[in-house]
């Protein structure tokens, strides 16, 4: 019997969000389904790497590069991030309770083989390079996307 | 013949959000529908009571209780909150034209069978207890909400 | 063999979302998926023209019509909006990589025959009349959106 399938797109880059995001994703893996997850605009923050990569780009790209949260340890909150308060306070609350870190649950993704797919047009336009980017993903635009979405039962866009 | 199926994960603690969930949830119940609404994150702050309930936790759960909207009433706006100005306005229009408020959209979708969802790992973290939320409620976990959904046609992250 | 279906809700008014929303639908209507993207809540200030239009409205339908964007030009972003840098930087980078406008997106959209429902309940709550709109628009309720989104393989709300 075919496998159900899965999809989440990831737009945006707040850090309750993108947990929210991995917790439906591994949630299904573990329902045995096939799940893609679809980083797109600024939910590609996600999935950059902590350090500063030396990568040639223009001015604006840089600018953006500087202004965005370089990876999942340095999203912000969608509600009550106060400064920045609020993201340690869940961390501090999420540990308490011995529930997974968000780069935890990537991990996790990984091994349960959820496939993270980094969006080409948005690295194009915010100029992100491969290079800045975890390692294992898949690059490709909306109709891979669509073609994934069509067979799923299951869509959602966070 | 089944009845087709339509979930809706509330995500979303704004009030224009839970009015368009509710509304699209009453409109598929209408439809005949089976409709799970699954409450997570700040979601789950529309089914908060309105009185303070004393219940014993934390201080940290305590400042997250303290500082997130106490019920369906007290939820802001995703946009023109405007410090609070926001919220009578929409629903000084909504009133004029008749349109049901948060509370009677609430209740119509009990009295439609629209089954409401607390996601317990939420309250765990943010310290909120079965007696601070309204009563009839379903408590279960992503798993749970998965289950619904991939049996259903619908599925909306709000 | 009968076309799929992709249904999209715009329920937010945010420039980068409403991107994602007519990228996403242009992709499917070009994998020959039958679109519509349903215009609700601030999604339906995407639609409004540029110019002011004279019509009878209350004082709050006009301090909502003053407060809201006019039109797809007018629209801000969810994050780094800055004040109103943000726009124009994202529409350079857009510009620079020959991504589509939004304007243009919403134009290739009606091309590719992508059906534009705005939202009757809202345009009465914010005091919206159909002149203040583009042209072209199909005008509906929940109940038209739910019968679209049951027959579809793809349903987003963004």
């Amino acid at each position: 019997m075919e496998k159900e399938k899965t999809t989440i797109v990831l737009f945006s880059g707040d850090l309750d969000k993108a947990i929210a995001a991995f917790i439906i994703a591994n949630g299904a893996a573990a329902y045995d389904h096939d799940v893609t997850i679809f980083f797109t605009f600024w939910g590609l923050n996600t999935l950059r790497k902590d350090e500063h990569v030396d990568v040639k780009k223009g001015w604006l790209e840089k600018a953006f590069g500087w202004m965005m949260p370089r990876g999942a340890k340095k999203l912000g909150l969608s509600k009550l991030n106060m400064l920045g308060i609020g993201p340690p306070m869940i961390k501090h609350v999420m540990k308490k309770h011995n529930a997974l870190s968000l780069p935890q649950l990537i991990e996790l993704a990984r091994e349960q083989g959820v496939k993270l797919v980094a969006c080409t047009m948005t690295m194009d336009l915010l100029g992100l390079k491969e290079d800045e980017l975890v390692d294992g993903l898949t690059y490709a635009g909306v109709s891979a996307y669509l073609g994934d979405a069509t067979d799923a039962k299951v869509n959602l866009f966070i």
